[in-house]
């Protein structure tokens, strides 16, 4: 009986995009970060203040990843960023086709970063590669300070934790001990950029905005 | 060309496990709840909570399904509840076989209630059945008013909504609209029971043990 790969086989499908993305973005010198998180750490009010701090310095162009509803892409498109919406109708992750698709769809040529906010899901997404240039964690300090070693693979893979939220922090409002969530996070990749955040209040993002407009630089 | 359908072929494994979970259940009178949610809305810390506030009035055995770490097993461990580690190893959410061996571990017939946590996804786990005889839903008031339109799938299937942490709205450290979250909800479904609770701080989990204890008579 002959024995059907179906798991590796899916995978080199979705790689095929990614590497195509890798190169559409490559001959443009343009960066592009994928954002994974849990649903509800922040990603989208992260993106929408971000867009709206730096809009006198670069463009920014987004795509949405939902399951369902535009509810995220509409709260894009009140900053007058370009965006584009995809929905996954019931998938928990972006597959580097629909971003292939995507692509295509945002004025790339006018922009000097793309930003891709993933399905809210902590697990799925950071097994399919986009075709990005890195990936950007999310955690928020409601969540807890076990996540990192709780769920792995995404911190280990990213570029940057965004521990966002930390207004909650004031007060102790929310039980969140930063250190042990940067030691762990650290132990698993020794590269990673770690920034508290609030995207609320605006705490500690420039940080963030500093790494960005170096990163563009270096893309 | 013969076209092989694999996802139905797995999806039928995993009920076969389901049904046969579902009579071992049936067969002893206990009732076994499927506790899914996002990562860090707070199951691990309910779950403590309800242990112990009802620890005179009914024994609870435990099935702590998470990706790797034994933290969680170790916190219900505490509790002095008979509690079954299983670690998916990268999987996103648990699956009835895996529930088929930890109810063989644990002591079923001293129980009155098995809990499961999931593994904190709030996509993928509400695909798979265990053999549960009802999901219950765990939303964190900082992940935001909207997951139940985003995230409808957990939603729809749910017998109960946890809508967790409600401490922080006093003082208004996040924004989070009940109303909104219970009608959205409740349009996916409308036999959905809502909860309002601080596992944190105790306000309203009377209400989650009052529906606990009478859905044990009924079992």
């Amino acid at each position: 009986m002959e024995k059907i790969d179906i798991g590796r086989k899916i995978l080199s499908e979705n790689e095929k995009y990614a590497f195509e993305n890798i190169m559409f973005l490559a001959e443009r010198g343009k960066l592009c970060l994928n954002m994974i998180s849990s649903p509800g750490s922040g990603k989208t009010t992260i993106l929408a203040r971000t867009i709206s701090d730096l809009k006198d310095k670069i463009k920014i162009g987004v795509i949405e990843g939902d399951i369902q509803t535009d509810i995220d892409a509409e709260r894009i498109r009140a900053t007058e960023a370009p965006v584009v919406q995809i929905n996954t109708e019931g998938a928990c992750h972006l597959s580097a086709v629909q971003i292939s698709d995507a692509l295509k769809k945002l004025p790339v040529e006018d922009l000097d970063l793309i930003l891709i906010e993933n399905v809210g899901n902590l697990v799925c997404p950071s097994a399919f590669a986009l075709g990005e240039n890195g990936k950007i964690a999310v955690l928020s300090v409601a969540e807890g300070d076990d996540k990192p070693a709780k769920y792995p693979g995404i911190f280990a893979k990213s570029k940057v934790l965004l521990l966002n939220k930390i207004d909650l922090l004031d007060g102790g409002h929310v039980d969140f001990d930063i250190e042990r969530a940067k030691t762990d996070a650290s132990r698993l990749n020794k590269a990673i950029e770690i920034f508290p955040i609030s995207a609320k209040t605006g705490e500690g993002m420039a940080n963030w905005y500093d790494w960005l407009l170096e990163s563009i630089q270096k893309t």
